[in-house]
């Protein structure tokens, strides 16, 4: 890794990626500047806060502006001119190439240090799904003592935030339309108590109990039932992002005060935050470590979410350059 | 007016109201513990805060528990007993009876001070529909040096929103679906700019400009243009409440980290210090006196926002006592 703000430092790569748009991705040679979890190679000149050896992380971001009121602020991941790590180009109109390949580029700045106690695969989802989670748990001062927090959505995002909210000291309840995720939520998560949404008496039993929500969920659903589960001045926080618009009704926000709000991964400094809280709490994502070429076959399970709860893939070993 | 906490201080009194569903308001006789602005003809014997002769006025609300967390934090309004002055019941089921008669008489907690330099009748608004807009401004915090803050709608308590805001040195721009109050909203209440809403260019020339937004509009209304208008983190407040809900997609938000959120009138405590402000600032309603008799045409206007901005019936004055 190196630092690239001049933006001429290429370096020779190999990875897989999707050459067209039916998705399915194969070996591909190309340059790179740029990303995931591994360990430094190798050092720019005016790097200053890393050493070859360290063990490190790339995260959604390898870019923005660094000027605007976001990024002063330390929140580039609310900077307009953002770039992504997966599927969006640089400022000179370079593809960023994302992270399924044997080395990546980036500039020190988006650059998380992984605490030494966390293994490398187990820490990698943290980068997305748990910063993604923790960023509106403490932004939102869902953290407080005493408090009380329902998760909707059992997936990847949903399990790392019972895993945080949990590591902060609050009470959960997970919310889940799937009534046979309630042994998963309970005893390997941790979580205090489960909703099943479709169950009338249990909603209405809790009605008026929860400081916030957090929403994981990506189909489209109704927002009243869970605005119901929040005490006066509550926050629904969706992190989850519907195909469609979702129906919201005025009055039962006004009348609690209560809101509705969006949160979007985290700046650069907050996720430095959020790893070593996860170090320090030992907060990992729960994964299944797959080879290079099963790429194509995860990609299909993760549509049918068949998975538990996230997909690493184990470039080093398993990406093989072909000629 | 008098304390009435032990429940046994009837009155006689004479009032109109509206007899049966059709709405019409006719005169009529009833005893009545209870309301809006006026002088202090009579207190109770353990009534503190108030002295006969004083300038008083009740908002939206008579009664509420004191006891749960919302009442113990000065927000009554948000209490889940909270008594509302217009048909609403005590909780020993008698009707509230609202304002519209010769006396009104109210526990001196619900009771606001009017300043000395606030004429009653450009003031008395400013219980409801003032209070409704003050509240969100300071507790979302929208009025901060050098903030800037959208007004949609300009009716009752859009143009007590013009007023509070430019009171609190913020930066105003209505917007509002008819061009024609252009000169109204900048020339007469003080705004610094005006949107048209259906104007494309000039809504996407604000695009990202706002740190707030008080909704007022009742009606039906998309909500992407406005949150659009937002900068991240940025604020859409709800006050008005259309009697569908809304469509709200998730990304908007997500993207922005902005929030959409309700806002119902404010607490005791918080009407106190919005009307003492107004005072500070010379800020009252545009109102048009009108006759008690002639609260049916009244309401008949009202249907058709034939009116700037609200109607104050002059009870003292008009009000005869029939047999």
């Amino acid at each position: 890794m190196a630092k690239c703000n001049k933006e001429q430092n290429l370096k020779k790569a190999f990875g897989w990626a999707a050459r067209d748009t039916s998705g399915v991705l194969s070996p591909f040679h190309f340059s790179r500047r740029h990303e995931i979890v591994g360990v430094v190679t190798e050092v720019g000149s005016e790097v200053k806060k890393l050493k070859v050896g360290d063990k490190v992380g790339v995260g959604c971001l390898v870019g923005a502006c660094h000027s605007c009121d976001n990024c002063t602020n330390n929140l580039e991941n609310y900077c307009p001119k953002v770039i992504f790590t997966y599927g969006a180009t640089y400022h000179d109109g370079t593809p960023t190439q994302g992270g399924y390949s044997d080395v990546m580029v980036a500039n020190e700045h988006f650059i998380i240090r992984i605490p030494d106690n966390l293994p490398l695969d187990t820490a990698a989802p943290l980068l997305c799904a748990g910063i993604t989670v923790y960023s509106p748990l403490k932004y939102f001062e869902l953290d407080k003592p005493g408090y009380h927090v329902g998760i909707v959505g059992l997936g990847g995002l949903g399990h790392l935030a019972v895993k945080f909210a949990k590591a902060m000291g609050i009470k959960v309840t997970v919310i889940s339309t799937s009534p046979n995720k309630k042994k998963e939520a309970i005893e390997n998560l941790g979580a205090d108590s489960f909703l099943v949404s479709r169950d009338q008496h249990g909603m209405q039993a809790a009605i008026g109990t929860m400081d916030g929500i957090i929403d994981t969920v990506s189909a489209v659903h109704p927002l009243v039932p869970l605005i119901s589960l929040l005490k006066s001045h509550g926050k629904l926080i969706m992190v989850g992002a519907p195909a469609k618009p979702l129906e919201l009704p005025a009055m039962p926000l006004i009348l609690g005060r209560k809101m509705v709000v969006g949160s979007c991964i985290g700046g650069m400094k907050e996720t430095q935050e959020m790893i070593d809280f996860a170090g320090k709490h030992n907060v990992t994502s729960e994964i299944e470590v797959i080879p290079m070429d099963y790429v194509n076959t995860a990609m299909a399970r993760l549509v049918k979410a068949d998975l538990r709860y996230r997909f690493v893939i184990d470039v080093a070993n398993t990406l093989k350059p072909s000629s």
